[in-house]
């Protein structure tokens, strides 16, 4: 629907600059619009075309898929998976911690991309040249479905963690970096709502692909590299044996807080804290957080981006074209103020007109720029309030995070939801920042033509005039504030007693009760005030999942929300990091070097896992009862493994395959 | 500021209506007007007029007022009070459970439709015949003062609980009622506005007025009649007896529920309680509260009467004068569509253009409606949601009513928040009506217009061709929603496992990734959903004061909210029920019948109060016993009177003249 907006906004914005030029401006010397147009962008082909392009990586993507899947001989170790068929490649483990973020990113963001250019694009599909309007909706659906299949090669490769994979990813990354950036630097412009706009929406595109396109050969040579020391290297296992670690680790003894109020340095230190991520040791944002928070960063700068391009051009041509014609029917409106009541409006009013215009359009950049400011800063808040509310829910201390008891446990809804949430983050992040900038803008023009003009030029006072004509009802009102809080504070309350209490209370209730018209006033003040906070909190709020917009009690309506409860619900049910290490230890014990009882040196690994402190030398009985004493207590402190341990165990030991895929 | 919109409003309406006489019908026959405007309503001027109402009862009222202050001799009592002269009498005892919640209602709806009649008035200060429209401000603010005081004398006679204060008060109201209804009876047309506006907007007034001179008349009989019995009666004591053996009785023990699911008819019936208010044994609403919700009705009832007075009848004069000349621009505008292209609107085009604005007259009036339905039930459920709050909170439930601890303590703020509860609620109540009209009749509008009359007639059906235009889009959406759904039932967790688990993790990580675009768009209506709930959920809920507009965490925010919070911390820590009971009988154990020691009889009126049982006559140092024990078992299941027990036993012995003050 956004995106449907989206594409009515650009053709506006054509229409209205095709209107200026072949009406308004018919009787104008032609020389004065080529400043604006110089000259009309002609059709460019590029040596690639897109259909050759796309007719001859998809093959070759295809073929690749099918090549490692056949490759990697899945079917020779895990005779139980699918009948031994070669399994389909995954595209990302989003549920561990690999530490290849940066991959996913860049992948999710090409395919973001990809989605904002579509959406406008008279030509979604790049094998149909030219489709009828009528049919271009069925196209586009295709699109969508097309684009995520064309680049998923790029993102499969590295899930083999074989170095045939990160080969393969290196020629297709390389091959798609060098098309688009070929034929950007061939056709950098187009006749497209703005001439630069195609080169600058393809930019992150571009940017994603070069980090692939680095990103595979640092693989391929580092896999050739440390051959020896990956082949028992499970993925992720670094990443939990820190948590674990960090968790059990002997915390030094708080300092006593001393009873006096922190400082306002500390105070102000403590709020900037919760709106500034800074990384935490032995913590890592989980997978599909980071790929969220990275949609939404590109969803602002595509939103941005469009809506500059939309309204920018159009009003600078508007203003150049501004001429003494049509000022007379702007001064005929009232809109700009003339000296000479009758006559054609001077020089004098043709500045004027044209100064508002520009106004306009620095209401509007400004507007966009605090939009995008506040939007980014809210989304960092975001990233805080995820990190705070996942710790939480890993220390079982649900009540904090949802404010009433809930189970983790995995539902339909909840997997639903999950699925669905980086999805709606870029979504509600797009809606969001064109929600602030319709808002902000009106709140700027406002300010503009009602204070900052008046008070540059002394005509159209509107404001100050009701201000100056309401001016006893304002001081009564304040008095009446003033005069309520004076008496509560001297009179009503007795002084020097704690806890406080009331006295002279047969004066209260007079005060109450002779004061209650102008605190009928006083209330509709704060009604205005209710509903203008209300509605600014939610437009700032907007591209916050982990925030409802709704009071408490009714959080469950939040789309928004909801999903990002059920996305917590998943994520911590099925990737605790406490949990994961000790599913890793247990598939490393069945692993095929002791492939029937306990190897010393699994047993080893697990009590050097939890162990704090160095110990002397002791025999195996007692570090296996180390071992479960530290089981016991991890489960102690992290009650919501409890009902997932021994279920999970099984599973996890039955089809164990996405955990030790990597396994040569 | 709302009634500053109130006020442009009619002048608007007033307006519009003389536009369309001068100018538009001019070539009209007169005949046709004059069916809609028979004749200006000319100036009636009542026999006693409202200056010299006013001239007569303004001295009245405050003799009375210093005669009840003089004859009731509070000097000869209260030494100390005022060093002994004469005090002024209270108007109401807000936080004292008095039993006379009709008089105080009453009394303060007098003020506040005062309040509403004032704020349009010409002519605020019945003294003051024709002010200018310079000192008009100044004069209201004047009225704001002067109403409260001219009223007081009604509310203040009865609190000196006397029959000259009865007698008294029987013949104030009696005269404002009779002088009321007397000016009405012969003036019940004015020009302001619409012909019957001033009759209907000072309804309340004369409802309110029947009520006080029926009350005191009432009152002064029984004072003759139970002249011994209310001797040694303090007021309020009644409810606070009821409330404690409330509290302290025997509850019959609650059936083990079973563990079946409710049923469907149970649910429902509980859902409704929550929206229905029905009295509860041994539990009061407190005065200020019934006196707000009482005044949010009236602001609901003054508020519709003058929206439904301003627009109903200019847009009646609209469709009766109705042409064709009128009927052409309409056809140009493409607003009225039209069969024959150039040539002039036939009588079927007029007839459409008279549907339309009698469509607009039903959007209106059914939005109006269902505006003041809406906020009926809010209100209700406001009350619902107090009474549950003040139970918790009287239970000691800090944290189920405010979601994080607070002290219950009064402050400065929570002392003026109280203050001003009551004048909020109304002015609440007026803005959130205002505001759900407008919302409501845009919607209305727009469905009409949008769906109804292109369903009728065939015409305009512009959103039909969207939707028709758009159905592969609303098709691919639906269906990948549910595909999602099925996988997720079917697949991606394990049947006949509780807890769920999850399984098949490739393929859900395969669907994740694929369906990413897809879920954009998603993402892009549930934004939009959004903002629809989020907007509906604030206007609907503007009008209650207990429920936060702002996210849990943002509470404060939000005046309304804010207000009642600190009017419940005072309301709860000032009038606690217990502790008044508590603090009576102590007062009872210091009258004069017993000046030094504790008389017996209030020992055993004290044990009698607790006794949930009849028990065997024991000797009194058993009752004391027991009375103390029951002390300790009360304090200790009502944490929250703790802090104050001594402190306020203390204060109440020395400043009691509020408590004892109805005593003769």
């Amino acid at each position: 629907m956004a995106s449907e907006e989206l594409r009515s906004d650009p053709n506006l914005g054509v229409n209205s600059s095709y209107f200026y030029d072949d009406n308004w401006y018919i009787s104008e010397p032609m020389g004065n619009l080529d400043d604006m147009n110089p000259d009309a962008i002609s059709d460019c082909h590029p040596t690639v075309p897109y259909y050759l392009y796309h007719a001859c990586m998809a093959p070759i993507s295809l073929a690749v898929l099918l090549g490692l899947s056949l490759l990697i001989k899945r079917k020779h170790r895990y005779k139980n998976c699918l009948g031994g068929a070669p399994g389909l490649l995954s595209p990302v483990h989003f549920l561990e911690e690999e530490g290849n973020k940066g991959l996913t990113v860049a992948v999710f963001g090409i395919l973001f991309s990809s989605l904002c250019v579509l959406v406008l694009d008279a030509n979604p599909l790049p094998f149909i040249s030219s489709s009828s309007p009528h049919s271009r909706e069925y196209w586009k659906i295709m699109a969508l479905l097309y684009y995520p299949a064309f680049y998923y090669p790029l993102i499969a490769c590295a899930t083999v963690r074989h170095r045939i994979g990160y080969f393969f990813g290196c020629l297709l990354s390389w091959c798609h970096c060098v098309v688009h950036i070929w034929q950007k630097v061939e056709c950098p412009e187009s006749p497209k709502i703005y001439r630069y706009y195609s080169l600058l929406s393809s930019l992150p595109i571009i940017l994603c692909l070069m980090v692939l396109s680095l990103w595979y050969p640092v693989q391929l040579v580092e896999s050739f590299r440390q051959k020896r020391k990956t082949v028992g290297e499970v993925p992720g296992n670094g990443y939990y044996k820190e948590y674990l670690k960090n968790i059990l680790a002997k915390r030094p003894p708080k300092r006593s807080t001393s009873k006096a109020k922190p400082s306002v340095f500390s105070r102000i230190q403590s709020y900037m804290r919760s709106y500034i991520y800074t990384p935490q040791e032995g913590f890592q944002i989980p997978l599909k957080l980071a790929v969220s928070l990275a949609m939404a960063v590109i969803a602002v700068y595509q939103v941005a981006l469009l809506l500059l391009v939309t309204f920018v051009p159009c009003i600078q041509i508007v203003r150049a074209g501004m001429t003494k014609e049509v000022t007379v029917l702007l001064v005929q409106f009232g809109l700009v103020p003339s000296e000479n009541t009758a006559g054609l409006p001077g020089d004098k009013e043709l500045a004027t007109a044209k100064h508002y215009v520009w106004s306009l359009e620095v209401c509007f950049v400004s507007s966009l720029v605090i939009s995008c400011l506040l939007t980014f800063s809210m989304l960092m808040r975001s990233l805080v309030r995820h990190r705070s509310n996942l710790q939480r829910l890993y220390r079982g201390a649900v009540l904090n995070v949802f404010h009433r008891p809930r189970k983790l446990q995995p539902s339909q809804q909840a997997l639903v939801c999950w699925m669905c949430f980086t999805s709606f983050q870029a979504a509600f992040t797009c809606l969001g920042l064109l929600i602030q900038l319709v808002v902000f803008f009106i709140c700027t023009v406002s300010f503009t033509f009602l204070v900052v003009i008046p008070l540059q030029s002394g005509t159209n006072t509107y404001l100050f005039k009701i201000v100056k004509n309401m001016w006893p009802f304002w001081l009564t009102l304040v008095v009446s504030v003033i005069v309520q809080n004076l008496l509560t504070h001297y009179c009503f309350l007795k002084r020097g007693h704690l806890p406080k209490e009331l006295t002279n209370r047969r004066a209260l209730y007079i005060v109450t009760y002779l004061l209650f018209p102008v605190n009928v006033l006083v209330g509709v003040l704060a009604g205005i005030w209710r509903m203008v906070i209300s509605a600014l909190y939610n437009v700032v709020h907007f591209c916050q999942l982990d925030v409802s917009l709704l009071s408490h009690g009714a959080e469950t309506f939040d789309p928004g929300y909801r999903t990002y409860c059920y996305y917590l619900k998943i994520e911590v049910s099925q990737s605790h990091p406490a949990m994961k290490a000790f599913c890793l230890l247990l598939l490393q014990s069945h692993s095929p070097q002791g492939p029937k009882g306990l190897h010393p040196g699994d047993i080893e690994e697990g009590v050097m896992l939890m162990k704090t402190k160095q110990l002397a030398s002791k025999t195996s009985q007692q570090k296996q009862n180390r071992a479960r004493w530290c089981l016991a207590y991890t489960l102690l402190h992290n009650p919501s493994l409890l009902p997932y341990r021994k279920g999970f165990l099984a599973n996890a030991a039955a089809n164990g395959m996405q955990i030790s895929l990597g396994k040569p």
